[in-house]
């Protein structure tokens, strides 16, 4: 079937390529680890001369025989790809935006197969604790294409991960968006800190270790705050309350619990109002069912999962920056 | 002059040792690098017998000539040498707890060369979130000594580290303690995660960078919790805010104002008064400092520092546990 579209996510530590037919499904897809912080080093030929540049080179591993047999396909790109660190830097679009705005402000590099990659810029809220982020704009437009117009008129999106993003939408727009740094959070601690020496990592999820550590940071001990909060890992493990292989999964519930239990006193704050929102999860499956699970504890009662955010974002950007032409109907 | 008294404070990375005269005055103190997860291990004579153990050859480096002087002077000692991985572990006396309790519940263990080294015990709050302390019991008692007696009514005593202990004294007992993993939560971020990337440590202290922090934390922002305001250590780099070379005393004021700002908060509803107690500060000078500034911006108004507190606080369970008799009055 005919490649309309080559859609890129290139984030930090991954690479994911999608081929996309005339009504944006995928045909084909590939996941590379060639993020921007581990592109290739070894030299290798690039559209039959020499190539020593690792974004080229990681370039050519993804989409490069695509290209090959699809000579001019639009190719689109989101992630950190656009990042100062990145293949070229789209300067980030302030809040509030959307697709219109994000796709009228594309970057593109000539690759030296003398294909242009148009780069998708992150967001920027320039408030007195800034906020930034590369990738899950891109997310987010996908989320809000699959919904009809009235569910876009007022809703949260949340794309957990090490740094989990909370993004208000205002009648389709992203209007304001919150960072957690609690994956990694959760990472550093397990790996460096006296916590992680008596974590046994076990077999499977342990969802009432994880219950736990949720409501342990609802509870009236949760008003200390997670730094204290966490001693808790440790102390329950000396006294012989939670054992080594409960231990990963209840720090793991204990950092999400404060994230939403903050996130939800936020939001009531803002909101001046005692109900939540309506909630829709993006990312990886087991994580999202980590948060759902906890959500539901912290008030939020409407939560959704959406799937192929990032690949109909891609397509939606094309789309709006006339890259593609509107596919037909279905 | 005669050593009346050889008192140890033995961590989990430092032993200190200290001859105290008649008075409990420190006569002569050494730190040396042997702490219990850092004991000796290569075999050295003990006493004029072949010595392997890492204990018995600390403790010879820390004060065998000591001894050799001194041979019936009594050893005391506190800190992780208790502990399930100690020389010999001394179980957890319950909270409430004091000096007389304390010390009638002495470990002992026999060294190689025939004295007794007379071990403290740690202190267990037996909550739904346990808390535990080794070592900082007796500086709160070292503290308490040097108070008069009205002002040990009700106190809190901060003991700032890497595990930060905030015990409330009421009536000269250890009432209640909370544990908050401030130090090692900045140290794994520094030298783990993506906020040390961009950190430039400098040349000294940024009272400005620190403050600034702290202020975040107290702010509305900081209602978001520690999980979040983390990232603008991170933001306000990007956007050119807050230079890498302010990022790590940013970082600092932010955890130590997240720490504060709750144990007001806690404070309050214990007491149920929005007064705040008289707080005295024992510990790391440099640490001490740092949070006395940011005590006061957390509206803590009565704030004072205590020296020497652990070799007093060992003068005082000695003599509690008649290791030794009464001084002279001086």
């Amino acid at each position: 079937m005919q490649a309309k579209l080559i859609a890129l996510d290139w984030g930090t530590s991954s690479l994911r390529a999608y081929k996309l037919g005339a009504g944006g499904e995928v045909l084909e897809q590939r996941s590379l680890p060639l993020g921007v912080m581990q592109l290739p080093q070894a030299p290798h030929p690039v559209n039959g001369h020499p190539g020593s540049d690792g974004f080229e080179l990681a370039f050519e591993q993804a989409c490069g025989d695509w290209l090959n047999s699809h000579h001019d396909v639009p190719v689109i790109a989101c992630g950190m790809v656009g990042s100062a660190q990145g293949w070229r830097e789209a300067p980030y679009c302030e809040t509030p935006t959307d697709a219109t705005r994000l796709a009228s402000t594309l970057q593109r590099v000539r690759s030296k197969r003398g294909i242009d990659v148009h780069i998708v810029p992150g967001v920027i809220q320039r408030s007195p604790l800034p906020n930034v982020m590369r990738g899950e704009e891109t997310q987010v437009l996908g989320v809000l294409h699959a919904l009809p117009p009235q569910a876009q008129a007022e809703l949260l999106i949340g794309l957990p991960g090490s740094h989990s993003k909370w993004v208000q939408v205002v009648n389709g727009r992203i209007a304001h968006f919150d960072t957690f740094m609690t994956g990694e959070v959760f990472a550093v601690l397990s790996q460096h800190s006296i916590l992680g020496r008596t974590q046994q990592p076990g077999s499977g999820f342990d969802g009432q270790a994880f219950d736990r550590g949720v409501q342990v940071a609802l509870s009236v001990h949760g008003e200390s705050g997670v730094l204290s909060t966490l001693f808790s890992a440790r102390s329950l493990g000396l006294t012989g309350e939670l054992s080594g292989a409960a231990q990963v999964d209840y720090l793991s519930g204990l950092l999400i619990g404060h994230e939403l239990a903050a996130l939800a006193h936020v939001q009531r704050q803002r909101r001046g109002d005692a109900q939540l929102p309506a909630l829709v999860l993006v990312g990886n499956a087991e994580l999202c069912s980590r948060y759902r699970r906890a959500l539901g504890a912290c008030g939020f009662t409407q939560v959704s999962l959406a799937e192929q955010a990032t690949e109909q974002g891609l397509w939606q950007l094309a789309m709006a920056a006339g890259l593609i032409t509107c596919p037909l109907p279905r």
